[in-house]
């Protein structure tokens, strides 16, 4: 298949990319470098060091012949959205070229009005151009579990059965999103949603958990193959943070009492449900959801499976919550969509997490201890969000 | 009270600023001219002439000694957002101030993103200001009916309380709505329920049904307060632009078989929900819903009552659907929130309608009949909107 990977320069979008050529399928990869300038703004790096794109698949085409295309594409720039759907004509478009950051949604008005606009323009101008150049691509687009929010009944896959005064129908899955960047997905959502209506284009919206680990199968075969592995506060998902504090004989900043539960997924799965789902594509008109998730662990449990599993004592600091959410709450995920499609997850297991502490160890001296600590409050309008850097955040332009 | 009213030069934001003003509160205007400038761009205007707003508001002021403070802001633009509240310090805004067309927001790509645009970010930046400068300032935002779509359950108010796997919730009511612009306020809604969960916020959601009627007690005392009267196939609503079609001796135009059912609501009735809502605030950090409407009709329904109405022989042409919606389906609406406030409704009646063709027949020279028929087809990505003129649209900038 002909597959073009948007914001494939990112943290799951590269190791994407590498999984699909490996796998035989043609490549290309669209991406506007905004994560990397997200960096350079909050003053933080990749705790493993990453090469640029263009030397990233050059090592790849060296060591496998295989060539990945890329495009230097803004999405919210819909001509060149439009040139590069139409000149590199996929059979399936992966959608991860959004800003993906809950907090950094919610730094201040000027970088939730950016999250939101740079989110649903981009996903827009994707959708009008595969309308216009071919109805039959099919959208795989990244979503995330935080869109549900906490409900206090299952969480099915996008779609609910209800009944209700004896009547019943078939609606999206009412969503209760906990940031304007997750907000932001569920506007996405619902705009795809509608394009499967009015257009009958194929869509799928994969529901990812929290990411965790930093290796498969292709990123380890060569280092400049690396993919990023974030550990601050603003980008670094839970449990790599987790491991990084413990290597550094940090505490483990759990946000209030732990209770908040997370669906999880190991990066080895994530490529491996992207590539079952563009290999099964929905239907024409389809819009279809899965939960792209393998286990549920609270917040404190994940700080506790760290922590037996690091050699050293390690502490565990309860801090005040800065998002706003239940402490305690009901979940329960349907996420059976993508087993039923083949998928054969890895559970969090001490090997992965050994290999994890072992990454972190050999990169350590590059951590920046200021950036574990979160300083974005979601009860406030605007946080400073550069720990250990003079003067205010500047945001995106 | 103090009550800002965005979008107060519109067809609705008008006559709500002049009957809140005429029941003693202290009313102040923001808005952009953005609708004007609509018409100016698709080649169309208002059935009645409209004054200007500084003229609205010096002959209001000449008639009644009340002054309507006027703020010329566009609320993309957020520091002119802040300043407003900053400087009225309203108890009240009521948020009138978007683009509220569907076909408009289906013309092309352009106008879908200018759409949602214009809408998530003046509303975000609207948010914003509220929560930095006082958060206890009611919002009162315009939704509407569209963004339920069709579902085959009842509509209940914004929530719904479902039951699941022998589990219980009380979840944000799931919506399918039917365009992009539908799209913004569904997205606009999302956005502010989460801003009364992380900031306490003060929100009364609006979902309004098609509005029929031009006149409201206050309006009617001078030719000079005139407010719109839409007819064309872009902004006039339905049963408007039934009456005007019925006056110039041409077919009122079903689209499909017109059994696609709306809630309608009389322009009186929205003025005194409004007055209402605003009196009674949400309580802090509640996310209330209404809907706003008082009957429900189908379009085939609302065809016959014109033609009965009407003295002379009127005929129905039955046009193919431009929009992607259900012909026939179910539809029950609970809509006792604003009662219980005290709603007194004005039931569809002759007289109004009868009320409607007079000043239909006062202003028919003024109409263009190309501008009845409809140009924007939901199934193609663009469309020409703007019938008997040569060139293409050109969108908003």
């Amino acid at each position: 298949m002909r597959i073009l990977i948007l914001g494939g320069d990112g943290y799951l979008g590269w190791p994407t990319a590498l999984h699909l050529s490996d796998r035989g399928h043609d490549v290309a990869i669209g991406d506007n470098f905004a994560r990397r300038q997200y960096d350079h703004e909050m003053g933080v790096e990749s705790l493993v060091p990453i090469e640029p794109l263009h030397t990233r698949t050059r090592v790849w085409h060296d060591l496998t012949g295989r060539i990945i295309d890329t495009f230097v594409v803004d999405l919210t720039d819909a001509p060149a959205t439009y040139a590069m759907v139409e000149g590199f004509r996929p059979d399936t478009i992966i959608h991860f070229a959004e800003q993906r950051a809950a907090p950094y949604s919610m730094i201040d008005r000027k970088h939730a009005v950016y999250t939101q606009t740079n989110n649903i323009v981009g996903t827009l101008n994707l959708m009008y151009a595969v309308g216009e150049v071919d109805r039959d691509i099919h959208i795989v687009k990244l979503g995330t579990m935080g869109e549900y929010g906490q409900p206090n009944i299952d969480i099915e896959e996008g779609w609910l059965e209800v009944e209700h005064k004896g009547r019943k129908d078939r609606v999206l899955y009412p969503k209760k999103p906990g940031s304007f960047y997750h907000l932001s997905k569920v506007h996405d959502s619902h705009n795809l949603e509608f394009g499967c209506r009015i257009w009958g284009m194929r869509v799928t919206d994969l529901n990812q958990g929290v990411v965790y680990g930093q290796q498969t199968d292709q990123t380890v075969r060569d280092a400049r193959l690396a993919t990023r592995f974030d550990y601050d506060a603003i980008f670094g998902t839970v449990l790599n943070r987790f491991v990084v504090q413990a290597v550094l004989g940090q505490p483990l900043t759990v946000y209030g009492e732990g209770g908040q539960t997370r669906g999880v997924i190991d990066i080895r799965d994530t490529v491996e449900c992207i590539r079952l789902a563009s290999e099964r594509p929905a239907a024409r008109g389809e819009f279809r959801v899965f939960n792209q998730m393998t286990e549920s662990m609270s917040v404190a449990e994940i700080a506790k499976v760290i922590s037996s599993a690091y050699p050293q004592p390690v502490e565990i600091d309860y801090l005040d919550n800065p998002r706003v959410e239940a402490g305690k709450h009901y979940y329960n995920v349907v996420h059976s969509g993508l087993m039923d499609l083949g998928l054969e997850p890895h559970r969090l297991s001490d090997t992965l997490i050994t290999s994890l502490f072992a990454i972190a160890e050999r990169h350590k001296h590059r951590a920046d201890l200021a950036a574990l600590r979160p300083t974005v409050d979601w009860r406030r309008t605007a946080s400073t969000p550069r720990a250990g850097h003079p003067g205010t955040a500047q945001g995106p332009e």
